[in-house]
C-alpha cells in the first residue's frame, strides 16, 4: 500500500512518465514489504512552485506515503533512489528535489482498512 | 474540520462531482462528531496514475484528513462508504480505490488554530 | 525544509503568485530555525472544491509540512500569517480558509535524509 506522488514545475512526457513509474516500482522494493504489486503513482507536472523564492530551475516535491513504518536507513536508501531516476528522467537537480515521507496507521483498499 | 481529498485518472462531470460531494457531506458522519458543517472537499480528476504499473483501468486516491483523532471501526466505516459512492457514481472497481486517513493536530481555521 | 501547498478554487494570477509567495517566505520565519532559504512553495487554483457542501465563494485549503516540529503557539502565528495574506491578496474569507499541519520525521533532500 505505497503510494508516490510527484510535482513537478517541468514537463513530463507521457514517455518519461512510463520510465519514471517502471523506475519507481523497482526502487519501492528498498521498503521491506513493498512492491509494485501495490504501488500507485500519481503526476502533476506543469506546476506552479518556488524553491528559495525562485521559480527558474526545475524542482520536484515527491511524497511517499505507506501503510505502517520502515525503518530510516530503508527510506534514505529510497530518497537515493527516487532522486537518481527524477535526476536522469527529468534533469532536475538533486538539491532541487524534496522526498517527503508519511507513515499511515489507516489505509483503505477494496472497502475496507487495512 | 475534515478534508477529502479525491485524485482520479477518470473524468468526473460537474453533475457527478455534486452528487459525491453530497453523498461525502452524508459519509463523512461515521466519523463521531464531524459532519458536511465543516467539511470540504476537492476534485482532481484526469490524473496521470498507475496502479500495479498499469493506467488503464479507472482507480482513486482519496485523503481523508480531519483534526483530532476517531477509532479505526469509524475509518472502516468511512472507507466502505466512500469507496461505494466512488463504485456508483464513478464505476471505479473498489480493488482500484485507495482510502488513507491522516490525523491532524494542528489544524487553523478562520485565521487561528483549533 | 518546510513546504506550503495552497489549493484554492479561484484564480491566482502570475502577479498574486509571486506576491503571495514573497510573503510566504516571510511568515515562515515565524517557524523557529525555518526560512525562505529552505521553503518550497506550490499553488493548484482553479480547483473543484466545496465547503459546508457549498462552491460559490472563494475558498482555501492550505497545507504547511515541516521536518521536525515546532510549538503550537508558532503554528497559532502562522495560520494567522497565512490567513492573512490570502485575505490580502485572493479576498477569501478567514472563515473558509484551512491551514493544516504536517510534522514530518523523514525528509530527503539532495539524495539523502536529514
Amino acid at each position: 500500500m505505497p503510494y508516490i506522488n510527484t510535482k513537478t514545475n517541468t514537463v513530463i512526457t507521457k514517455e518519461k512518465e512510463i520510465e519514471i513509474k517502471k523506475k519507481f516500482g523497482k526502487a519501492i522494493e528498498l521498503i521491506p514489504g513493498k512492491s509494485e504489486n501495490w504501488l500507485m503513482v500519481s503526476f502533476e507536472d506543469h506546476c506552479s512552485m518556488y524553491f528559495k523564492g525562485k521559480s527558474d530551475d526545475s524542482m520536484a516535491f515527491v511524497e511517499v506515503k505507506l501503510f505502517g513504518s520502515a525503518d530510516s536507513g530503508a527510506y534514505n536508501k529510497l530518497t537515493a533512489a527516487i532522486t537518481k531516476i527524477l535526476k536522469e528522467e527529468l534533469d532536475i537537480n538533486p538539491d532541487h528535489i524534496y522526498v517527503k515521507y508519511e507513515e499511515v496507521s489507516n489505509w483503505g483498499w477494496n472497502g475496507s482498512n487495512f
